[in-house]
């Protein structure tokens, strides 16, 4: 235990876009123990907004506020929720672990490694937990998988792939009247700018920062035509941005090398039109798996003939591995958005503030993951040039750091008795 | 014409391997106008082998020898096949165009960028066509893509992908036994070994050397753990090899950059378990294809609803956009192996000899897609370090160059006449 444990919590919500609204209401619903004494966003129609779902859910008013920095010396908060732009989030998840604040980000990446260790070296100061809100690590697939890792059906593992491949363009195009950060993102970086829905179920495979770590990265950028394209078909030539030079190319390939000789493959791919996918690929010396298929091989296992190998559905194997946190998720019933994932990434969070300790993605999980948005501009800049992943543990991942025995554990797979 | 044209095309095949084997057996059961005057290969079993094929077939004993030197000056021998190993495709092919003869390449890499150029050079000063037989090239999918990419279906092209996904555990490990010269490779060389499979396709669809052409590379790879476990779990701890330390690693992956800012993403993938694939996948601006789910989404035509697109199936494609060369083999009726596609890529080298014509896969276009296998092995070499691809056109892709109005042109899809 890192903190008091409570009964229940008291959560502010920094951030109240779509999404963040989208997270306030889904704990308003689901979640009895944590009460909302505060809401806070720049934009004042999206303060009153959240003030207005909380009083109808809940009989009680939060605290209102335009400026994040009135909450963090309020004794009526535990924790807070930070869904804020892209370019905000270590700033204000660092002021209020530096005020003894547990604190979640929403999904994003870095700018610069600077802030990374910034998140790390005010971690170790205040012994405050952190955590990255990677809801896809709670998935229903990535958690079977993880199941798998761990009982060994991959065998050794040696290559994993994914990818954010996600046809933003509407969004990005219009991020003028959206309020979105996306588009200004868009017209000035050139990187992955979106790793860690796939790479944070991927380092939980790999072991990354608990006995594996990412040694360095490459990364290649395609030509920008996507959005150009999209504006001039949908909006026509003279609409803003129609002939912008967005920095960010429409495919952003990176390749990683893990210290135990593991490959990583991620692409970013939101400017050209596609179904979405995260893209995962896993494979191991005896199985892989392939997420556009949805299907399995597994040596020894699955239908072979001399070189005929034949592809077997995920949902044979679903029923076999079911990781049990969904076991018990079933059994007590489905919440919220993006298939039931958001609330168990919200709840892991919730339940290290209630218990006190740790979070199941902490701090050199998200120093590691969002450092490689600012790691492949840099590599991509430089024309693919190898670029190093800083150790953001300072060696303490060579010696395996002690796991959280709770449901939401994502570094092993916990004694039955948690899941009860 | 470069040469004078032919009715009938006197034939020598080089290496008769069971691939060699096979592939003669094809020309013998389907081409009335092509006559084998001549087998060589340095195992003599093969030799008699294949002389007694085509005695039983064709009712005339060809010429038999170890020592394709014997070949390079016969009157009787207008074009030869060279099924031989990795190693040996350049020397040989060289010397029969230096000979003045047509030569056809099996598919593999190149050892050097020397090389490469040797046989560029040697193109250009004696005027003789080689050609690779890269039968995916004409592979069914493969060309109905390249007929919608002809059509502009995809739009303006951004991405593509392709690996060589093929379980060759047995293959490698058994290489003492199956005189396979891949086993060798495995244990010293790492980088893509096997590149063209994928390449090759991608390369037609992107105009590589006929207005466009790939800048450079990045290349990582994984550890190598796939060929010990198969040897310790198929045939124990004891037997050969089972504890060597390959040096190919399991997953090699390589990001190529193309003039015209296109980036193409390739994998090799041959000692894990799985089922075979190519892998492609291919995007523009309009348009993606997934090979792995044989789905295609085509924007403002596959059903989208706000953020929900959804795949559709190849075989809707298919039906609408098969290439006209594929229209007229199936009308005519499908011969030999691979689903088809080795009677196209030898045909077509025929067609070209019958014809005087230079190639559909040209002596530039064999050394660009050859020499990304030792350009790998360098940036692997180097920790992904960017490696430049040399223009073996010397600026020559920068205007089209002229293009054989053939049935098997690769570079664009021809009149309607061409296929009647």
């Amino acid at each position: 235990m890192i903190k008091a444990p409570k009964k229940n919590v008291n959560l502010a919500f920094v951030g109240l876009s779509k999404r963040g609204n989208g997270l306030l209401n889904m704990v308003l619903d689901s979640m009895d123990d944590v009460n909302i004494t505060a809401v806070c966003d720049v934009y004042e129609d999206r303060v009153n907004k959240a003030a207005l779902d909380v009083l109808n859910k809940r009989k009680a008013e939060p605290l209102k506020t335009l400026d994040y920095k009135e909450l963090l010396h309020r004794k009526d908060i535990d924790a807070v929720v930070i869904p804020t732009s892209w370019e905000t989030h270590f700033d204000i998840c660092i002021d209020f672990m530096e005020a003894g604040k547990y604190a979640a980000s929403e999904v994003g990446g870095a700018n610069s490694i600077d802030q990374c260790w910034q998140l790390v070296k005010t971690y170790e100061k205040t012994k405050t937990p952190v955590m990255i809100l990677e809801n896809c690590c709670y998935g229903k697939t990535e958690m079977t998988v993880l199941n798998m890792v761990k009982k060994g059906i991959f065998g050794e593992l040696i290559h994993a792939q994914g990818g954010y491949e996600h046809d933003l363009r509407s969004e990005v195009a219009m991020g003028n009247h959206n309020r979105h950060y996306r588009l200004n993102n868009y017209k000035n970086r050139n990187g992955d700018l979106y790793p860690t829905h796939e790479l944070g179920p991927i380092s939980k495979w790999l072991d990354i920062n608990r006995g594996n770590r990412m040694l360095y990265l490459c990364s290649m950028s395609s030509k920008s035509a996507g959005i150009n394209e999209w504006i001039r078909s949908r909006k026509g030539n003279d609409f803003e941005n129609a002939d912008f030079n967005f920095a960010l190319g429409d495919i952003v390939t990176t390749m990683i090398k893990c210290a135990h000789g593991e490959t990583i493959l991620l692409i970013h791919d939101t400017s050209l039109p596609r179904p979405y996918s995260r893209g995962n690929r896993l494979q191991g010396t005896k199985a892989i798996w392939l997420e556009d298929k949805m299907s399995f091989f597994i040596d020894g296992v699955s239908p072979a003939s001399g070189w005929d190998h034949e592809w077997e559905s995920f949902d044979k194997y679903y029923e076999q591995y079911e990781h049990p946190l969904w076991q018990w998720y079933r059994k007590k019933g489905l919440v919220g958005g993006h298939d039931g994932m958001d609330y168990l990434s919200m709840r892991a969070f919730i339940e290290s503030v209630k218990n006190g300790t740790d979070t199941p993605i902490d701090a050199y999980d998200m120093a590691a993951w969002m450092s490689i948005t600012c790691l492949s501009e840099q590599s991509v800049a430089m024309g693919g040039h190898p670029v190093a992943i800083p150790d953001f543990t300072n060696g303490r991942w060579i010696n395996k750091r002690p796991v959280v025995q709770s449901k939401y554990c994502l570094d092993e797979v916990c004694n039955d008795e948690v899941y009860e």
